[in-house]
């Protein structure tokens, strides 16, 4: 048999707005005893009993949050799952259910949306969460993706960000800076493809940070693990912007300072060949790199034996009074004031 | 003193993120007893008690589903709101918070995000509402507005739309079409001006309808009604796309059919002289212009006398059986099925 080389393509036109989301949510599962009616009506119904009920939403757009030169469209889907529960996980909370609302231009045939939604129910099967709504429309240009994420949690269990206080640990989880070092090994490929479409790319030295880079995880598992180690973080805010940016969030909410240990900031020994190869200082993109999606939280010193030499998590600085300001103590033991120049999604193009 | 005609425009990039979302939403209040913290955090945290929850989101692109030709950014930031609480009504709910994601592109001042952001202020206000989180960031071209809504209901109120049997009456809410011959107005000015941008429009024979377009009101007060008339409807959805589209939704999803008869279509007086300049007919108009952001429900044939002859509402068909199909009863007394010709985002351009 003679294979048929061209891809299928239609037009998500033809399906029109209620077949499109009929055809794409339709194989949704629905898992959490909270959701009572997921998608198939005006709204969802949920049901969190006695606990309470986390809510946090993001926008994606093309062009300014992904690039789908390099950007799988499952890849996509996936992640923008994931930054939305990141959030619910900052809150010490368990994801429950999620909306997810898409526009797309004309020009993205059916498959290519398919794609997207795949990823999307890939991240909800992982994530245990259910999705119970959302929207589907048209755009002027380019893909758009907003997604509300809905958790649970106790009340006694919840952590907010303003919640250290002096002599706390600064703790966080995973490794620092991946991946934005992974959007510079994708953005340097897209420009060598570009001069070269037939170049072959070699990836095998930067799999780890392409992989942080296009395929983040949430950190369902860091409630779990503190909970287990009988550890109730003091404050606790997800890692989107960069590690300076959230530091300087949690002291501002919590009116603490802070210092940050330069040598104590976890990285990948990847992350450091490839800053070495990019010629990058290594501090400066664990402190500004931002889509790390890692926890970044408070302990009392108390629970310091509790969390000491946990793989999980690293301690890398500590609360001090808010007079005190916001440092980052070198290798050289210098004091220099942390600036968060985390990534700025409003910038002058 | 002389007065600055120029008007001030303060770019979005000077603020950055994090000061842009301070600076538009500081101003929010909370009211609701169900909200516990609202913006600032990783995420919004709730608590609705022995209630359920609802959950409903949509996407308003623009050049999609407004023309900020004629759409003041005030009354747009209001409508966007609307759009979402008319769903959590539609489940015989009561609204209690929205998220608000916001993309512009950086031509848009300042300025231009404050008005977008006061019209939605004065929704949650009007709508006993807050506002507990969102997110705002740049987009490739013009104005996403992404809203989820939450509400609360005991489970015993809920109404679905999938709960009407044989024999019920379908009634509606308020009146039809005005929404959409409101449209049409402004498109035919819009021209007008586009040729002649001297032209002042007299719009006093239209307001009604410009007022259904441009600054639509959710039925917050349906349930309250209804409550206090001691009616539960069997079925309930709100008219976003066009009676007929929803018409077929109630059916499909409670497995029945229903007659739907034209001379009980509610019409305002306006909205017929409109039709009659426009040489449209205005029973298509009502059963597909969509926008109107109407209740439409069944009730049981009991309770016909409790509703009978209240000014809120038109009894303008029944249930049937499934097998007898979905259909208009004409003046004439001529059966035609019943198309959803509703309003479809995702039509060729």
């Amino acid at each position: 048999m003679i294979e048929d080389k061209t891809p299928q393509r239609t037009s998500i036109a033809q399906l029109g707005e209620f077949g499109l989301i009929d055809h794409l949510t339709k194989h949704f599962e629905i898992k959490n005893e909270s959701t009572i009616k997921g998608i198939g009506d005006d709204a969802a119904v949920l049901d969190f009993q006695n606990k309470k009920t986390v809510v946090s939403t993001d926008l994606l757009i093309e062009g300014v949050h992904f690039d789908l030169a390099y950007m799988p469209l499952k890849h996509l889907g996936y992640k923008a799952v994931v930054v939305n529960v990141s959030d619910i996980y900052a809150m010490n909370a368990k994801a429950t259910q999620i909306t997810v609302s898409v526009a797309v231009s004309n020009r993205f045939p059916l498959e290519v949306l398919e794609e997207l939604y795949e990823g999307i129910t890939l991240a909800a099967k992982q994530y245990d969460i259910d999705v119970v709504g959302g929207d589907t429309t048209s755009s002027q240009k380019g893909l758009i993706i907003s997604i509300t994420a809905l958790g649970e949690a106790d009340a006694d269990d919840i952590v907010y960000r303003n919640g250290a206080e002096q002599g706390d640990l600064l703790v966080v989880s995973g490794d620092l800076g991946a991946a934005y070092m992974g959007l510079q090994v994708l953005e340097r490929e897209k420009q060598v493809f570009q001069v070269n479409p037939n170049n072959q790319p070699d990836l095998d030295n930067y799999t780890y940070l392409i992989e942080r880079q296009l395929k983040p995880e949430a950190r369902k598992d860091v409630a779990e693990i503190l909970k287990a180690l009988d550890i109730k973080p003091t404050s606790m805010i997800d890692i989107s912007d960069g590690l300076s940016s959230e530091v300087m969030h949690l002291c501002k909410q919590s009116t603490v300072g802070c210092n940050v240990y330069e040598d104590k900031l976890p990285m990948d020994p990847q992350f450091i060949n490839v800053c070495e190869e990019f010629n990058i200082d290594s501090t400066t993109i664990a402190l500004n790199g931002g889509e790390d999606y890692e926890l970044l939280f408070t302990i009392k010193m108390d629970d310091f034996d509790k969390i000491k030499g946990n793989p999980n998590f690293t301690v890398i600085g500590h609360m001090t009074q808010e007079s005190e300001g916001i440092h980052l103590v070198t290798r050289a033991n210098t004091k220099i004031a942390l600036k968060a120049r985390g990534w700025n999604a409003l910038q002058e193009e």
